[in-house]
């Protein structure tokens, strides 16, 4: 394509996405299609000869568009709610010029370096200390499995040279999360070989938040056993309910015994921004690791999920390799991406949120916490004061867990999970689901950056005309 | 931001793009910055206020864009030389505005459906079997080590439940590549607990591929000392000189031992596309396993990775894992993306895939790929004429190596890292290097899209420039 063309293009394609950010409620939030529908729409053999862009454009209006759930409209409540903000997005179409694959500190020194800095600059706006060095990953999932492989690294038993199959030698490795913790966390669990055995779910308090005692307690009644407790996942900022586990006690648990404490933080880390919520970071300074994921609820596209931790050594020291071809002249003097993970190639993903913090700066990224915590509140002071609905957990953050609860009778269960499907039948918005003590339990997640005090407001109209809908039919 | 300041710094950035896009020669191919040089050039602390996009931009032009390796220049020939087509840049405009996180088919309908089509597509044009179904990953590390542990589950030891650490029973699970294999396998053993030990390197032959008879040696020797013989990864396209392992005589093996084969055909899967080089990819259609990149020698920005298996269904046993909140009434009936692999959230890939399979067609990428193995050949040519040069491998396909070797005595080691570090320094071209057989080896990889035959000839002059310079100094 040549220059030109890609000008028009691109200036088609900008000009597409100025006119679709500033209407995303144009279009159902919940694709309205069916599964197949796309695929069937799309012709099942590649083209031999080549198309022309313009047709192609037509074709991703045409079918693609309509088969999106869009994450960008203000009513999507649904998981985490997350958005990409306008200078988020201006960087990735630079990095996707760039294609840089920054494996060694050569082949992008600008991502290698700017990494450094947008890390420590949200190291700063988090409150973490100094020791904290930084790695961008893809997920925090991702995250979530170096950082367990950082903690049986430090195990000194020679897994990685050894590695775990054909040794009698080795007790049970044991780690620790709340029953509350993240499927990810198990996921690290099952990739990393040590398996599903080796994951004992603490029990949470009656507000989702980890038992420290029991967590105590469990790791005794291991060690009594002759397991080997190595590591605990606290998690703050939980994804059903954003409890927040007591970190402080937890640290003191992990210090007496001598544990890697990894700190899930994808979600509510980016709280910690807004200095009067920076308590929710309570204890993690003295954590081993710390994950948090600015594409969740720091306006950055996806993906963009950092690691921190005061132990990068050993993180680097259980996944550095360095294969003669990749050997280069400056090695000693430089950081090289590619030593502290699986991923050889890395995108360059700092630059958007290098972009994104100086756009908006400590105070604009305060501030829209801050508005979507208060949006959270809201919706869930309407939720206490109706006689119909009721909360289900705390809401320290911007999710808030609910259900309908009208008073005539019937299964409680089967008619939230009928209002869900209902509401969001709507397109008009998004919610999801978890469940509490056994409860099929509603959420409404604030985060999208567009969310505003009406969108809220229109989800709360929704829920009680499809609620009144419902029980009118019996 | 407002849409209309989205759309004017849109249509900066794009112009920006195009006119890079147009002359990256304009820019050093290798960064001529030291390390830390851009780090100290910003700010140690993040702004308080914001600030304004036009600020934004103006820094990153002049700071950001000096330390950026250039892997657009058409002199980029080091590693393999990739780099992003406009279609795809394009679609990862648009991937970037919707932010989608692909983890259920109902988050990204779209993108779930895309992902089946656009792999479906790649399938067809290298000429696999209809039973491969496809999975998209960010690199081929991550396609790996995920395969690697398909084939460990494979095994059905419980390793998923029950782990590897303390467990008496499990022997020594051995997995066999060879020694000019990709070090992402050993990375892969690492992270899935398996450690070095398990990895067991086969002699590969003079022309660098592996040898099949040492292979079932190696094997029969492992199960005789009671270890556990699980996985073979074959290489089609090695990084160093782009060797072909004998895969149709691996798979002779694999059938035999009932081993998983697993294919890295990372670069070279590609060169399948034309079909006078789909014979590279004999043999593949009998493995487990396949990854390829399209980020890599198909025009597409990274990262965009593509595993096929036709054992997809054990992939998913080894990784599903579906917590009460990502449950979804059409669960049963539909695709999603997390259940194949560590990663929950998953970007919206298959879209510039899409767009870069439609708007080249076949012909287009068999042209391409047809006029860099030519360039390379040509290239090669050159070397062998030369007295004062030398092949050091076979020229299968786009990438050369080779060494000078003058008339006059001296250690030739170091005379070719001298050269390599000299014209690297010039900014004008980027080479990097391997060993084979112990010998410092030059490699002049093709697959830029904007490589031409000028470009390839330049390089021939400056690195016969630059050696007449040492061998003048002496």
């Amino acid at each position: 394509m040549s220059p030109e063309e890609f000008r028009r293009f691109g200036h088609e394609v900008v000009d597409w996405i100025a006119g679709y950010l500033a209407r995303p409620e144009d279009y159902p939030v919940l694709a309205q299609v069916e599964p197949g529908q796309l695929r069937s729409q799309l012709p099942p053999n590649p083209p031999e000869g080549g198309e022309p862009m313009a047709e192609i454009l037509e074709d991703f209006r045409q079918y693609v568009v309509p088969a999106v759930t869009h994450w960008n409209h203000p009513s999507f409540f649904a998981y985490f709610a997350t958005s990409a903000s306008a200078p988020g997005i201006l960087g990735e179409m630079l990095s996707a010029a760039f294609d840089a694959k920054a494996m060694l500190w050569r082949t992008s020194p600008a991502s290698t370096e700017l990494e450094e800095v947008a890390l420590d600059w949200l190291r700063q706006l988090m409150g973490l200390p100094e020791e904290f060095g930084g790695v961008i990953y893809d997920t925090a999932s991702v995250g979530t499995m170096h950082a367990v492989a950082a903690a049986r690294e430090a195990l000194d038993l020679r897994v990685r040279e050894d590695g775990m199959s054909g040794r009698a030698d080795l007790p049970l490795l044991r780690l620790y999360a709340s029953e509350q913790a993240h499927s990810s966390v198990e996921k690290a669990l099952i990739a990393l070989g040590l398996g599903q055995r080796s994951l004992v779910k603490v029990p949470a308090d009656a507000e989702f938040r980890m038992d420290a005692a029991a967590l105590a307690r469990l790791i005794d009644e291991d060690r009594r056993a002759g397991h080997l407790p190595f590591c605990v996942v606290a998690t703050v900022g939980t994804t059903s309910t954003t409890s927040i586990d007591p970190v402080p006690l937890v640290a003191d648990v992990c210090e007496r015994e001598r544990l890697w404490l990894h700190v899930d933080a994808a979600y509510a880390g980016s709280a910690a921004v807004a200095p009067e919520l920076r308590h929710v970071l309570d204890g993690c300074e003295r954590a081993d690791s710390l994950v948090t994921n600015p594409h969740k609820w720091l306006f950055t596209p996806f993906d963009l999920s950092a690691l921190y931790s005061r132990r990068l050594d050993v993180l680097r020291r259980a996944f550095a390799l360095t294969p003669e071809y990749l050997r280069t002249p400056e090695q000693d003097a430089v950081r090289n991406g590619s030593d502290y993970g699986v991923q050889l190639g890395r995108r360059f993903r700092a630059l958007k949120l290098w972009m994104i913090l100086r756009y908006f700066g400590h105070e604009g990224l305060a501030a829209l916490i801050r508005e979507h915590c208060r949006l959270a509140r809201l919706f869930a002071d309407w939720v206490e004061a109706s006689p119909d609905w009721e909360l289900l957990a705390p809401v320290p953050l911007s999710v808030v867990c609910f259900r309908a609860r009208p008073e005539v009778e019937g299964d409680l269960d089967a008619l939230n999970e009928r209002l869900m499907n209902a509401v969001n039948a709507t397109g008009e918005l998004f919610l999801s689901h978890t469940k509490l003590h056994g409860v099929f339990t509603l959420r409404l997640a604030v985060g999208n950056i567009r969310t505003a005090e009406a969108h809220v407001r229109r989800a709360w109209e929704l829920l009680n005309e499809k609620l009144s809908e419902i029980s009118d039919e019996g």
